[in-house]
């Protein structure tokens, strides 16, 4: 099969065919998206615990059909699918909770550990695949992931129906976090530097600020802070009340210099934030209240899957697709 | 009167008597504590909003009695008593809600806009005082401010029963952190480098381990950063759980070096911590379960206050008292 691989250098290249564990299904890809963190994968900043970058097929956001259960449960079978991408050691204090996405053995579909989405086939534990409701289309399922891990942000934090939430940064994240915070019924302001961005997010009744225009007064209750730079959270700082909550979704390789004794003194909450649970996210998107088309840039054909990558990376591009099968 | 003053330089000087205004109460200081903040002020560490630091008569720790009061509500007078000490500007959304403590316009007694307790007087709103029950002696109740700052911490963060909590240093502030939550009925460990000051906490029920005694694993749900230590940060992100929370009590005028990626990845909480609440800081002291006589390292009549401020820098040295009189 075809498959999107990363050992140093990318390339698309053919694989075998994995087959399913016991426990695991086999899933026939439709569509998968590159996300930032498919970049720094790229980029050497994927590193486990012996401090190896990950290598092997990427990927991690995907819709695709259940093609084969190697398991008894073959209720799935046939159906179509989005993956969450976090499996654990089944033995640890994380794993009897089901917390799969903070065991320290994880691992992580086309980050750490396990083979990703972009290829014709993927394998994964069938307890981590969730059904896709008819009603939503491939286009949008395949923003499954990143939109759990928007809602991840409400599963930590209560957020009041009078707070003000502010996300910095108009970036693929920053805008599914907004139109996800919005979908929850959520006071939420998005601030970034392109208009053509914020327009997506406007047109769903997000309310957005240019930059520029943003006064730097220490006014929201909840900052969230995606701008995908290391700067993001001075600027987070600058903005956030007495006793509010920033909200750290940006993971760069790079350190900052900080002075957190305003943190102290502000008594404020600086809160991480990565992957989300998808059982809410589909049903979100089932409730069809948000739209995701709008941000995507191009979908390619799965041959041309180097040059969607390069594609991906450009300035002011947003999320680019890869479309392994339509059937 | 006399009192201590720093101007620059630190001096015992004669200072005009305080009047209070409307709504303000002359306090007659018994005994006042020496405060890391008070070492922080004379380095020049307490810049307001104007980036001036602070001049003024020092200190915020105190116990006395209410000598005078203008106001019509004299209940307080000739009561034994210890002020909370900040006050805000009485018309923002903070003080609407009596949370002075996060005004930005807030003064705070021999930190910031306000003359401090190191005098035989000092003036405050008498809605600030809490009264001393009978049973609480002065060399207690003259912790009631630090006492309130670690019961701060429990204010902020609801801490488990089956929580596993562990506070870093074991300066004067860690081990009123660390006796504060054990009073609480949390299951909480002291780590510091000095087996003389953890048996202070140690004989008073507290688990305790020397620094080089600790193995850095991830096993604590809640890690309170009291070392003083631009670098306690990076200890106690090498001891928390996934999913855990930092409660971060040091103010230093030092920036650090830091990646916030393992926060992200690990879900990690940083909890700012500063001021707290008195009225259970007094209920506490009156519930009998703490000893600070244990902390004393020394008491110097006021007319020595030059002297007991370098006594209290010294190293090794827990709380130096200042008594300005006995009846």
């Amino acid at each position: 099969m075809k498959a999107l691989v990363f050992d140093g250098e990318l390339k698309l290249t053919e694989c075998e065919k994995p087959i399913p564990k016991p426990g695991e299904a086999l899933v026939r890809v439709r569509l998968a998206g590159i996300c930032n963190t498919d970049h720094e994968i790229t980029r050497g900043y994927a590193k486990d615990k012996a401090n190896k970058n990950f290598s092997g097929i990427l990927g991690h956001e995907v819709v695709g059909v259940v093609e084969k259960i190697n398991g008894d449960d073959k209720s799935l079978l046939g159906k179509r699918v989005v993956p969450e991408i976090n499996y654990g050691c089944q033995t640890c204090e994380w794993c009897r909770r089901k917390d799969y996405r903070h065991c320290p053995s994880r691992y992580s579909m086309g980050i750490r550990g396990k083979d990703g989405c972009f290829a014709e086939y993927f394998t994964i534990p069938t307890e981590l695949l969730f059904e896709v409701p008819d009603s939503v289309t491939d286009e949008q399922a395949v923003f499954a992931e990143p939109l759990a891990a928007a809602i991840e942000i409400t599963e930590q934090q209560h957020i009041k129906p009078k707070d003000k939430t502010l996300v910095l940064g108009d970036g693929k994240l920053g805008i599914i976090i907004a139109l996800a915070l919005g979908a929850q019924g959520i006071d939420v302001t998005l601030v970034g530097k392109h208009q053509n961005k914020l327009d997506i997010a406007a047109s769903q009744g997000i309310k957005t600020i240019l930059k520029n225009d943003l006064k730097l007064e220490k006014a929201w209750d909840i900052v969230v802070e995606a701008t995908g730079a290391s700067s993001g959270l001075e600027t987070a700082l600058a903005l956030v009340k007495s006793l509010g909550v920033i909200v750290l979704k940006t993971t760069t390789a790079s350190e900052m210099n900080l002075n957190l004794s305003a943190v102290v003194v502000n008594e404020i909450t600086l809160l991480g934030s990565r992957c989300g649970p998808f059982e809410p996210a589909v049903r979100l998107l089932k409730a069809g209240k948000l739209d995701f088309a709008p941000m995507i840039s191009e979908i390619f054909n799965a041959d041309k899957a180097v040059e969607a990558f390069e594609k991906s990376k450009e300035k002011g591009v947003l999320k680019v697709l890869l479309r392994f099968s339509e059937d």
